[in-house]
């Protein structure tokens, strides 16, 4: 008997791990459509993207229900509970880069009768490009407990607020230039802003599994910070 | 025996509530504060308002640890596992109601030293005033366990939306009647974003709200949408 629950327990952990790596591949998949769509004004391929946010939002709500009922049937201890939880936590941020990404297939639409600079929004994509490789790799260490692996995405989130920081900068210069500018670099600086959010829940995730792994949730400060809400730009005659 | 698992179980519900009350006031308190700032370009105000933010987290944390321990110890079921799940969503949700308010306090100190037009600044206020009244009324109604006037904030989102949507496009013409006035409408921009977000929050808290009462997540679509998203200014001359 105890083995079978032991067993029928594993297979609830199992069935949890299986819809996360769902909502994983849903959310990565999401940010690169959002982005193709952006680069080349996909508007079919943003849609996609908009519908698919449901599907994530549905496996969010089974996974926090399916893991709140796993919990108070096993009482699990330990390592278990750390899982189950961890589990409603990684959810919790795949629905939200889910989210984001919707947001910036939204604005894909608004631009899209825009003549807009190809050089800003290739800038877009390279910070979409570096939260994609974050994404990949947290949740790669996610499916393997790997906590070095989540450490290293943990300190590598300055790098896409860098980017952040300097298209923010790019942006605000070139609306300055011409105010035909100011409508498109105002999407394109909350898509800008939308990207680095996701690599803020890229580090929350990576932060869950430092919890998972050890049972510590790391304190002090994450290697970042958007600088981007302090700065200001000045038109070139001013 | 029965009475005192009984009474202690009530107990840590108890606690549970008290812990969401004072999240609640101090993200009330935050989102006045943030405001204010704004307004009267307090910077000093606003740096409260960044050292207020680490209390919610620590309360955040606390309520989630807690609730977790009480669902395996105690294996609530119906509406006591609903009231405990709810404990977690919400404080969840005041925690970012938190980290937005955060946000628009470090942009208080962003745009100190610019000349800011102060009409534009109302626009915000306005909008913000009308959260604080709907974060305010949602938690009076989960303190209550009101569904009714839940319902009433999950319909009042739109409201603050459709300010949003109107500053939006008052800010982009703004920005493109003079480029000083780009990098301070930015800001606002985002903190005009920001209160928006607050008020979608406030809106999953009167969802929570139905859930613990009935059991039911509502479905359908919100009562709500972002129009900015899609929209577009044109500067005068184009």
């Amino acid at each position: 008997m105890s083995d079978h629950i032991v067993s029928s327990y594993d297979n609830d952990l199992e069935n949890l791990r299986r819809s996360i790596s769902e909502m994983g591949g849903i959310a990565e998949k999401m940010v690169a459509d959002a982005t193709d769509a952006l680069v080349r004004r996909d508007t079919a391929l943003a849609q996609s993207v908009i519908v698919a946010d449901k599907r994530l939002d549905t496996l969010q709500h089974q996974i926090e229900e399916r893991a709140v009922l796993l919990i108070a049937k096993r009482q699990p201890l330990a390592i278990d509970l750390r899982e189950t939880i961890s589990a409603i936590r990684v959810s919790g941020d795949l629905e939200r880069i889910g989210d984001l990404a919707k947001n910036v297939a939204k604005r894909v639409v608004a631009i899209s009768d825009q003549a807009v600079g190809q050089k800003i929004i290739v800038g877009v994509k390279h910070m979409s490009d570096l939260a994609q490789a974050q994404l990949k790799d947290i949740l790669d260490a996610y499916a393997a407990r790997d906590i070095k692996s989540s450490r290293d995405v943990w300190e590598r989130d300055g790098e896409i607020d860098a980017l952040y920081n300097s298209l923010f900068r790019e942006l605000l210069t070139y609306m300055m230039e011409d105010p035909r500018n100011i409508s498109f670099c105002t999407h394109l600086l909350f898509c800008a802003k939308n990207v680095e959010r996701i690599g803020d829940h890229t580090t929350n995730i990576a932060e869950t599994i430092q919890y998972l792994v050890t049972g510590e949730t790391p304190t002090g400060d994450r290697p970042k910070d958007d600088a981007s809400n302090y700065t200001t730009v000045e038109p070139a005659g001013a």
